[in-house]
This record gives C-alpha cells, sequence and structure tokens, in this order.
C-alpha cells in the first residue's frame, strides 16, 4: 500500500481480524468487515451442488433483507461444509453473536468460511473472538489489510484491488472508491452463478440499489473470477460479495458505463492476482482463443488447454510441446478443423494450418515459455467467437502441497 | 509368460519387433503383426477431433476392405500427428511398402503410431527395417513379447493378456484363443467411438464376420477402456484393434456369451494394467459408483473425481481426504443431494448423508489408502444409475516425466 492508502478505503465501512484459534498455525484468522448503515448487497456464490453452510445462510439472508448487510464475518482454516446441521447451526451462532455485538439483525449478517472440508467449524471460537475483533475496528488501511490477510489459507501473499471514478454529480465531480481483497490459490476455478475456495470482497462508497449492484457484479464476474482455472476444481465455499455503502451520497444507476469499467478492472486485477499465487505455479498463461465457432466454443477451448495435466506439466518444464495443445483442443468438444488451427506463442509462429509453423523456431520458443507470465493465442478459423483466460502450469510443488494438507 | 505361453496365442498371426530407429532411446520402436489370410477385423478410434494421420488411414482402408487385415503395423516414438499431408503421405508410404513385403493390397494394412506429436515421421526408417522384421516374424510366444514391448513409450512394463474358451463345434469341444497387448502410461483417458495414445491389439483365432466383431469389441470397450483414466487427456492417436484369423475353424456368430465374456476379461485386464503403469502413479484406485439416477450420471462423477487433481494429491499424500471427494461430486453435474451421499473406503465408513461418518476412524482410513490398491464406494441414493471405474493418484513422480518429455 502506498501512501495514498488512506484515500483508497471506501468510506462507509470499518476493518478488523483476529486469532481465532480456528487455523492450526495460530495466525489470524477471522475477519469481520461492518457497514456503518445497512450496505446494498450483490453476491454470486458456487455453482457446486455441494454448498458450504454459510452460503445456504447468506442466500437466505439476502433474501430476507432484500439485499442488506452489516457485517460481514470471515473465518479461515476451516469451510464449514460437508457437517451436516452442524454446519447451519455453526454459522447462523455466529451470525446472532455478531448481531448482538453490532445492533444490527442476525439477517443482516454474512457469513463466510474456508479451509478444510468435512470438519465442524468451532463456531464458539468465532464468538469468543467477538469482543476483541470488535475493539480493533476501524476504516484505516491497515486495518482492511489485516482482514485481506486473515482469510488467506494456501495464498502466499494478499490480494487486494483499488479504483476510483469521479462522477458528476449535482453540477461537480465527486470520488466514489472501490476497493477489494480476496484469497484463493488452490481448488481455484470459479463456476459462479451467475456464476469461486475463492473469497472474494468488494466494497464501494457508491449509492446503488441492489439490482443494480448485482447487474453490475454479474458483468463483471463472468470476464474475471469465471475466467480463470488453477488447478479444475470448483470449490463447494466460492463467494463474491459487493457492498456498496453509499457513504459517498454519490448514487450509481443502471448502466454507468464508468462504474462498470471500474469494477471490471478491480474484479480482472483480483482474478490475476489469485492465478499468479496458484499452489505452487512458476507460471502464469493467458490463452487468446480466437475464430471460434462461438464464445462458448472458445471457453471450451481454453478450459480443455487449462486442465490438461500434460500441458500444464509441459508449461513447467518450459517446453514449447504444441502437439498437446492441439490434442487438448481436440478432446474440448468444440467445433473444429485441426487443419485450420493456428497456435501462437506470443508473437512467435508455433503452428499454422495444424501442422508446424514454417517459422518454427524451438529455442526461440522455448525462451519465450521460460518467462514467469507468457501469452499463448489459438486461431480456429471457425467464427467469431472469442475469450481470454488465465491459468497456470502444474508443478511438483502443487503436488507436495496438496498431498499434505489436511492430515 | 508361463510355460503354457505356445498353446495361448491365437493360430494364424505372426509377430515381430525391430529397432527402427524412430526412438532417441534406439530401443525397438517398431512392432509387425502378420495374418496368414486376410483376417475380420473390428476397430475404435479415438473421439478427439484432431486425430493422427495413421487413424485416417486406417478408417479408409477398414472401409475399403469391408473389414480385413493381412498387416498391422506399429511404431513408438513418433505419433504422426498434426503434421499436415505428410502425415498421410508417411502413414501411406508405410502401407505401400508393407503391402509389397507381404504380397497384399496396402489396404489390407493398418497403420498405428505413438509418440511426440507434431514431428514428422521418418516413415522411410520404417520401410528400411521392414527386412529384418519380416525375416523375424514368428508365431512363438516370445515373438509376440517382443512386439508388445516395442510399442511402449513411457510405459514401465509391457501389457499382456491372454484368454481361452472351449466352443461345442461340429459335436465336440474347440478350443479358442484371444491374446492382446497394448500400451499407454499417460494422455489416458480413452474416448474411443463407438468409443484411446492407448494402443490395444486383440487376436483371436475364432472365425467371425467383421459386423459381429465389432459389436463384441464395442461392448467390451465400454465397460474396459473407456472406464479408466491416468491424467484426463484423450489422445490423439488412441486405437484399439481386435482381428480374428479363423485358424482355429471354429465360427462363432452374433451374441456369443461366452466369447462376450473372455473378451471382456481381456480387455477388462489390459485397461487395469494401463491404469496400474500409469506415468508416476503410487496408488490404483477403483471407484465404485452406486444410486446414481443414471448409468451416465454415474459416470459424470467417477471422471470428475477421477479428474480432480485435489482428489489424486490427497491419494499420492495418502489423505483421506474425503470433503474433496464431495466438492468434486458436487461439480460433476450429475443429480445430487448432499446430504444423502454416503462414502466408504473399502468396507470403512467415511461419509454418510453428506457429513462425516458416525465411525469415522482416520487412522484405518489412512492405513486403507496405504495400499498400492483400494476401492472407493460412493452411494448417491438417486437411482440405480452405476459405474466402476479405475484411475490413479497424481505424483511429483508425473510432473517430472511430462516437464521433461519432448524436446
Amino acid at each position: 500500500m502506498s501512501d495514498l492508502s488512506p484515500f483508497l478505503i471506501p468510506r462507509g465501512f470499518r476493518f478488523a481480524a483476529a486469532k481465532a484459534g480456528v487455523k492450526a498455525s495460530g495466525r489470524a484468522d477471522f475477519a469481520l468487515i461492518v457497514a456503518d448503515a445497512p450496505a446494498s448487497a450483490a453476491a454470486a456464490f458456487t455453482a457446486n451442488r455441494v454448498t458450504a453452510a454459510p452460503l445456504v445462510v447468506d442466500k437466505e439472508h439476502l433474501r430476507a433483507t432484500g439485499g442488506k448487510v452489516r457485517v460481514v464475518a470471515v473465518n479461515a482454516g476451516n469451510a464449514n461444509c460437508a457437517v451436516g446441521q452442524a454446519g447451519l447451526d455453526a454459522a447462523r451462532a455466529t451470525c446472532a453473536a455478531a448481531a448482538q455485538a453490532f445492533h444490527c439483525r442476525a439477517e443482516e449478517v454474512f457469513p463466510s468460511s474456508t479451509g478444510v472440508i468435512g470438519v465442524p467449524l468451532p463456531a464458539e471460537k468465532l464468538i469468543a473472538a467477538l469482543p476483541e475483533i470488535a475493539a480493533a475496528l476501524s476504516s484505516e488501511s491497515d486495518r482492511f489489510m489485516e482482514a485481506a490477510q486473515a482469510i488467506l489459507t494456501t495464498d502466499t501473499i494478499e490480494k487486494t484491488a483499488f479504483a476510483r471514478l469521479d462522477v458528476s454529480a449535482s453540477g461537480e465531480l465527486q470520488e466514489v472508491r472501490i476497493a477489494a481483497f480476496g484469497k484463493g490459490a488452490g481448488m481455484i476455478h470459479p463456476q459462479l452463478v451467475p456464476h469461486a475456495t475463492m473469497l472474494v470482497y468488494i466494497f464501494t462508497d457508491a449509492a446503488i440499489e441492489p439490482a443494480h449492484l448485482q447487474a453490475y457484479l454479474n458483468q463483471a464476474i463472468e470476464r474475471s473470477f469465471n475466467r480463470i482455472s488453477v488447478d479444475g476444481d470448483t470449490s463447494t465455499n466460492d463467494t463474491v460479495l459487493l457492498l456498496a455503502s453509499g457513504a459517498s451520497r454519490v448514487t450509481i444507476g443502471a448502466n454507468d458505463a464508468a462504474f462498470a469499467a471500474a469494477l471490471n478492472q478491480v474484479c480482472t486485477s483480483l482474478a490475476r492476482q489469485i492465478v499468479a499465487d496458484g499452489e505452487g505455479i512458476t507460471h502464469v498463461v493467458e490463452l487468446r482463443i480466437n475464430g471460434a465457432a462461438n464464445d462458448a466454443d472458445a471457453l471450451h477451448v481454453a478450459k480443455a488447454i487449462a486442465h490438461s495435466p500434460l500441458v500444464k506439466t509441459a508449461w513447467a518444464g518450459c517446453d514449447p510441446n504444441w502437439g498437446r495443445l492441439m490434442a487438448a483442443i481436440g478432446y474440448s468438444g468444440a467445433e473444429i478443423d485441426p487443419e485450420r488451427i493456428d497456435i501462437s506463442f506470443g508473437t512467435l509462429p508455433i503452428c499454422r494450418n495444424g501442422g508446424r509453423a514454417p517459422g518454427f523456431d524451438e529455442a526461440a520458443a522455448h525462451k519465450y515459455i521460460e518467462q514467469p507470465e507468457f501469452s499463448i493465442s489459438i486461431q480456429l478459423n471457425q467464427g467469431s467467437g472469442s475469450c481470454v483466460f488465465w491459468t497456470t502450469d502444474l508443478t511438483v510443488q502443487y503436488i507436495h502441497i496438496n498431498a499434505d494438507y489436511s492430515t
């Protein structure tokens, strides 16, 4: 955070974190965000049919309040998933205690959890930490960063993104702020409905009706969080929450292109940070699929490549093995003609018309994909469908992290 | 091979292998199987839309001959895929030379290739090896095993399976033999149409019409090769070929349960051998999915689990992390109710009604999955759909093998 940070945090919110004792490591594991007044809320949850207890409670609460949130309570270290009724009880007990502490309705509390699945969440530890965390609440950027750190699991670094825009209101320019933090390094292939254990919390001090807020969130998600994959595993807990406090006194209506662009920028930045901190990764790869029969086909091709262990291990070895790309394109289910496929690494020609490109330079290709971030373009020459997708390599370190995680 | 081996090789076929110089290692890389007379043929090829040149030629040849094959020519070390017209030319040149050497039509030659994709196949090396390999042809089991070895790539061991059955013909029992060899260790998630770089060659000395032969092959494939996955990557070259020489003078018609059962046994044995030799694997896992809404849903659940890096790395770590199984079931697309899911490791209760089973014993579960082969049963309690599927863990060694393979 730069010295500008005090001017980046949206007004109307306070943040804090505590060590509740859920993480075995003893690190901070409980983050609380409190809105000064009920904030407009828009949310998106995992498409996984096995969903964690807090997500069930969140949906009930948003329905009950018509999209208003006062308190966000996030624990790391335990996903509160696949523990039956005990999970719902733990989430509701946390909400009830937070409601009492902050003088709001239990339905105005939005709980989130991330961590191991299938182990009962000790809600009593979260509840016991509430007085300490309440005393620490502040709108300062330091507290914001502490909250961003407390929700991490296998992440190696906190993920934050900020945007400001000037909106003409009442004849003069008024500032609107957007700030977000998120977590996620493994089990990353968010498929949010209207489409993340990716957890993302986005805050703005604009005044926006919940319905408009949801529309802004849906379009931003579609080209950010729903366009990334580390390992192809879609979590049971993925959640993106966007809160608007209105504390800027600037009202944003529907279809505000500047606000949409600022929100997209924040979401894309966080999505890329999540990929860049993917478990054990050594390369971030941008896939640019063009010329697909339609956008859905472009996404099928991107996901087949992003989920191919053979492609991902080749990247780990800096091996320009484009044959594995061809194989993945072939089984993607997309409408293709192998003889019309062109592949480039950056601007280097690799494959033309389904065969080795005349100018193919293996040494140059190898050198190009030694870079920590690189881009692969695939032209299918079928139509005008396209997508941009971000993914990672698959390394020995990923295996170590995940073969030794829970027990 | 035991001392019984001379009595296991189906009559009417001769086998040989040679070092043609395609494999960089200098090992045997060219196998030839010659039928004494045109054999009835049934075949199944990859569903990947990028298909290797030999598969294109194979389909043409089988159409031209109405399902008759004299010579099977298999090279390892080069997949002859994604090389454009040069690939077709190389496959056809090999067929023409083999046809001349063995006095048959070029259309009666069935070429196969496995190895690196995107590098032109040096057909001249295969053609130059034909005289040596022709001189070595024999119906002895030693030659059969040499052919089985020559087609290997990253495999650590040859894969063979045998069956014999006694068929009542002309009032007396006559012996019919089935023998098969195959290869495959990575890029293993065969989706053969009527549904393998798995290559499998099955030989029988029964007399069977090509149409009946194809029907037998289709049903055998569906519950063997199409029920395995090492890494979820469906190859461009997968091929299963079943040849019937008729040399036993026993005719098998349609719907012969004993022949079907013997063929199924051979295919299932080879499929399991391929999984057991999966690249870098330390565990073979049998997934038994029951109570699905239908068989297709059962298969969706099995494949989601088999392709989940998080599940596979947990197995590598002997970690009974059933939460990752629940997550994979949840995103499989199958119709499920999380609260009705039961999971067992062998006979150990792990999960009941979507939560930790009352009798869950983590130490026992850990010990159970330390075994090199173990079984996981999932009961969805939705309907009567089921499947059995074989897969593997994902290890550091898999990454090493595939990060350093081609260049």
